[in-house]
């Protein structure tokens, strides 16, 4: 029988990401995961290789205030791979949304060397509504920088929070 | 606040397809999708337009064979719009499998369409295996079509079923 | 100097398809063409080897009438070239409206062909509202052929035609 | 050590399709194929699923007439397996031909099935000259269809055999 | 009715762009969006982000010397939102080439934010001769660096210069 | 007649990448590239733009361990144009490795480039095992800079000096 290895039934799962910063888009995913498992953790890679914006701390905190009206979840950095972080918070599965092609070739490839690297976790793709579609972190902070409104992008405390940053870096 | 309409908890998902025949990728999906959502409804369309190679009566049957041993979920035969049919089963999710590029668009479009028409019901993406990567019912019947060897592909009672219709077809 | 063959100045353009039925997408893409270029022609392609759900004389119909609230357009029928039918119509450009990836690969090819078989005539891709990026003629006629309500989707004359075709049908 | 598996030197391969019709795609593709590898197959499908315009045995000849003056290839039929095919004719690589994503999507799949069904018979896909790369049987024959010249797509004896065909179906 | 919001007929557009360095692509380009729209700006980047291999005043010096005798357009620089330029360049529409599917996605995506920050303005995307389909500012900038010939790939002046900077890197 | 310029028959194939580091998918394509090739050269890039974690040196002497048991290959190093390497090497095909949908747009493009620089060298492309689709230098990279295990992913040997240079590195 070709079918094996069944995995424990899924009952908290990881929402991993730089979150630099965290947009509606990502507010919007993790309320469409919340509905589907009722224990999540969103987890704020540390990323030392990317240039980030903000702090891991910055981010972290960022996160936490942005979600704190919408739903009840956790919040945690991490600087290991994010099969072992998902391990250590007891997540059987890993929720990732997605948006276009070149997007979703990045995500399955991701999703295969996590399974090859941890088999006992779950990846699930979740879709953005379709108004954030064309939303990513990078296109804000340009947006932003750029002095262009950001306030339909981003919950408010990140909107502060970049423009103090860009003003910060004039 | 840009984030709304909050749906149910997701109790229970519906897996459609055509399922002409029903392969391992479809059972493996079958597999992730109850790890993740406890009650399962795999549902097989009509699909008055597409010439299917069995029955609706011979799918249905095909898939009560094929996933009797691995699990435990409902399969019923459906003709009606899909979130209908969730609707009448009482799914809050529609479970997908992604494989290819060009089929995450389509897939995509239909989830995007299927929120249009039912916001309630949310579409969810599960990677099968990678061994799985290229398995299509298309290719199936194709194979079998010239006699080729589909054990790797198919359950026994769908290799049977298969060969004879084959056999019959000359 | 590698850039040559300069073309005649574009004052008119021709945006062909089936229109089986046209859609809210087409119209969307009709009204930003004639923002672009005063003089357009809609022309609604015979296609005597798809099987069209309507007759060429129903989808020329129902284009004239969806669109004489817009705005002002010529329709026309054609079952030649399309590079033909443009040059009968004095159109310099060809425009088409642009969804998905599989769709701009089509697109790409056919307006490569194009030029190849006429290279003074361009062709101009236009992007729909991003509501309608989900929305196709073949998604309108399987919703309306399983009693969905397609309201959202076509205007209220493609509806009614919609659901008489589809009652008779049964 | 994880590779394993060495196959035997490569000394024919096989180019299948279905010639629907031949055209100069095709016929740089064989140019290049024999650059690679001396001994090269052209083998026609009898594709019994998709209605062909030119019968099997007019393709088979209509290839044989094309290739003549290129280059030295032998031409065959077949309905069965491609892998069966290629083992019977004692070729151990499969060309094929690559054009724009959505084909190679389908190629990649292709080449993974025919892998899984027969290891021991490799892929090898070579890119046609970029002018040739809108290129398709199916775009040819709705150009001939419509009157359009074909000249630059198909060699002579194709054309005549284009032309002929649509007339007579008129 | 959901069709809303025409627009201003369309008479000037602006084509933006990093041209570090113009190849003939761009020039391909900008020919044929003269042809569709009169009044043409070329609008060169900034990209502080972007480490471009030319200074601002350079790249648009060099567009303005290479379009000298292809046609009348003017040329500007920005260093803010473009659709914040396009309107004070009283421009009603972008231009954009399209190449290939990543491009094409990321071109989606970028149009879909500019009409959320401006919904007056239209994004118009063009198809670059075929023979240029290869041709990349990044491409052209790595041949030069390696010493390999560029004259077919950019005009006389910006190969000069290309050749100037390479050597003085050395 | 449409078809030209024969080229001198295929004896020798350069294969090239940056190989930072090598890994089994790498030394996949080698061992099918050997098979359809008897004289292969993997040439290593120097790449001065992109920052590699090992040099150039490292990298060939890396290489050269990793095919030594596998198969009879030459290594070297180049900072010149790929096509005259390729020239200086004797070889009349490069051998590229083909993965996801993005890999093959970049894959074409450099084709078709290296075709327009130098016509006489063929670009011919070969499928890994499916088991390394998901499997790429920078993904190796990441998993080793955060400690986990990639003796699934290269050989003993890279495996060693991955761990050595992440250890010196903290």
């Amino acid at each position: 029988m070709p079918l094996s290895g069944r995995k424990a039934r899924i009952k908290r799962a990881i929402y991993p990401g730089s979150f630099d910063p965290v947009t509606y888009g990502h507010l919007d995913v993790i309320k469409r995961a919340k509905d589907l498992i009722d224990e999540l953790v969103v987890a704020v890679a540390l990323n030392p290789k990317k240039d980030t914006l903000f702090s891991l701390d910055e981010r972290v905190e960022m996160v936490r205030e942005a979600v704190k009206d919408i739903c009840d979840v956790k919040i945690v950095g991490f600087d290991c791979l994010l099969v072992e972080k998902a391990v250590e918070m007891d997540a059987q599965a890993i929720i990732r949304g997605l948006r276009a092609v070149t997007d979703f070739e990045y995500e399955l490839m991701m999703a295969l060397m996590n399974r090859k690297l941890n088999n006992r976790i779950e990846s699930v793709f979740l879709m953005p509504a379709s108004k954030y579609i064309y939303l990513t972190s990078t296109i804000v902070k340009e947006v932003a920088s750029l002095g262009g409104c950001i306030s339909g992008f981003v919950p408010p405390n990140v909107e502060k929070m970049l423009i103090e940053k860009f003003s910060r870096k004039k």
